[in-house]
């Protein structure tokens, strides 16, 4: 075992729910039996006290902050994970329009997104990287999106492949951007998109809550023939409180959001930070392609989920074994996939990175 | 202030989210940074890990157990509140069939709840409390339930207004029950119901999750049409991990469900328990009815929520401050209603309404 001692902690490379900020779980930790001047754990106050309202106020400030969210947009924390809202975007957007949603699949996630909409509308499938094994990415420019699209779908990350996209999209219709697995990871340019969803359990908190932040024209479109929960201005008038959210999640959430602008300083210091986390485990991918196949072209490959493969089933087990002897675990890629996923979102440490690369080059030295 | 001192924490009336045990907030806080043997917090922990695997497998047995849950009966536990719920059920049982679903209408969620079923089928109301304002209760074998109904709805308690039914029901269609707010809170016969469902937040948990407890017969019923999220057999084929769980929720109502097993003895002394905590109070009310007017009739009074009010609004603000002083919050009546509401759920202690006691008989010495 490394010298990773504090608490008895690992370093824990799983896809999400994923590692977490130590600072803020140890204010979790020493507020759980009681907030500070309220009496009550967080776990055990009404989403409609003051102290809740005032933890619901400061997260939706710093997040449009941390985030630059322009004017123009709200911002709804929901339930049902991201998978809800595969359903949700057409039921509110596509269903009972003439439009067509389309749709940019480029991973298991895309793939299952436009399998909702189906459901509801007209979907058109603008680009699939199934050919390719989802190993590489359009460019969306040329992709002949129209502009009279109910909105345009794509998955700014595919956690299971490990495919991401470099920048923000120009388009006419509305973009709705999956960015589960990229949430907070970097900076966004929010005005060129009409619809963000996130759950929180990759970047940005515990599994439990979704985060969506909408253009406010696109909150006029749902019918209010839909179930309650699932129209979206009833949560953005209830200011997420249409009815009990997950205080808890949102809470985490909340301070979560504060570490990152207080304690990383912002996003472009965040992004710095996993670009160089996540260049050097690329960086012996290349060194040792032989040993680390990785999965994503190189010019899009993830900051956040880095895949390879190892020759064998053989050398993939070894290589698990010498990842969890150094204190590391969760590096099994997804069922659905197999080989090794090395997930570092925002609260992977570096020193937790620079381990894995160690065993990587002890491993390549000793399979090269 | 009374000596409640531990921790700081005050008697907190909240009917939701609500009180915790003491003893599970504590094992939650030790937990915190790292579940022993694991190496990372719960919080951080993939829903396919066996770490979480264990935990979900030990609360569904529990669980299984406490509520003598028989054979043929499936549980998952969902996002969304029961405010989903709402929309769940006819979308999965009546939506798509030639048959009506029966609505008892007891109080403000049984309101919401067939607002929801009139947008997805065909609706018929048994019973309407409206006219006595939501203070009686039918008699459920005399209102002439079809057995040929798609289901039969009901809420078994009615948090907001304070009325519970005391029995199970014996009707021949399904019997669908919002047992929000007094699920665990006694024994319950299953066996007489179609579809269980409770959002954790009073008794059983933090907010976040959704407890749903269905015959297995009832699983077919949903089409694959519907949205992924919504369809509950993909909930239950899935062990409630057709996606990412409200893993730290399910967790703590693993605890909680834990504690009624070890540290109460089980739900026939929980629900005595319960049931002097309530007597207490209402018997003030009967002794005191011009200071403290109970909403509901006698014979269908809450054991969770204890609702009356004050002869007048200076009255109520003293009051309230009284209870205030003596360190119980969290009493003032759901904003629909107004008046005052005490939720003494399962882990509000016998201290905690004994002070509250103490504060309504120094309060009617000095007013009746």
């Amino acid at each position: 075992m490394t010298p990773n001692s504090n608490y008895g902690r690992v370093y824990n490379f799983s896809a999400g729910p994923a590692v977490l900020p130590v600072p803020v779980l140890e204010q979790v930790r020493d507020e759980l039996l009681c907030l500070p001047g309220v009496g009550s754990s967080v776990l055990e106050i009404s989403h409609r006290s003051k102290a809740f309202d005032q933890i619901l106020d400061q997260t939706l400030a710093d997040l449009r902050t941390l985030l630059q969210i322009p004017e123009g947009y709200s911002i709804a924390f929901l339930q049902g994970g991201s998978r809800l809202q595969f359903s949700m975007i057409p039921m509110n957007l596509l269903r009972g329009t003439d439009k067509t949603a389309e749709y940019i699949v480029t991973g298991t996630w895309g793939k299952s997104a436009l399998a909702e909409a189906k459901k509801e509308g007209a979907t058109k499938v603008l680009w699939d990287g199934k050919e390719g094994n989802y190993s590489s990415l359009p460019n969306i420019d040329e992709l002949g999106s129209s502009a009279d699209a109910a909105y345009v779908h794509l998955t700014s990350n595919e956690t299971i492949q490990g495919v991401q996209f470099a920048g923000d999209p120009a388009l006419a219709a509305p973009v709705v951007c999956d960015c589960s697995s990229d949430f907070l990871s970097r900076p966004v340019d929010v005005s060129k998109y009409g619809l963000i969803y996130a759950c929180a359990q990759k970047n940005a908190g515990p599994a439990g809550v979704t985060a969506v932040i909408i253009r406010d024209d696109l909150l006029a479109r749902g019918s209010d023939d839909l179930p309650g929960y699932l129209l979206y201005r009833n949560h953005v008038d209830g200011k997420s409180c249409y009815n009990t959210p997950p205080t808890f999640a949102i809470y985490v959430m909340g301070l979560v959001i504060k570490w990152l602008i207080n304690d990383i300083g912002g996003l472009d210091k965040m992004a710095a930070a996993n670009q160089a986390k996540a260049g050097l485990l690329y960086s012996l991918i290349d060194q040792y392609p032989t040993v680390f196949q990785g999965h994503a072209e190189k010019g899009v490959r993830s900051m956040m989920n880095v895949t390879f493969r190892l020759p064998s089933d053989e050398l993939q087990a070894e290589f698990l074994a010498a990842a969890k002897a150094a204190n590391c675990t969760d590096l099994k890629g997804h069922r659905s996939v197999g080989g090794i996923r090395a997930s570092i979102y925002n609260a992977m440490p570096t020193a937790g990175v620079e381990t894995l690369a160690s065993v990587m080059r002890d491993f390549a030295a000793k399979h090269a």
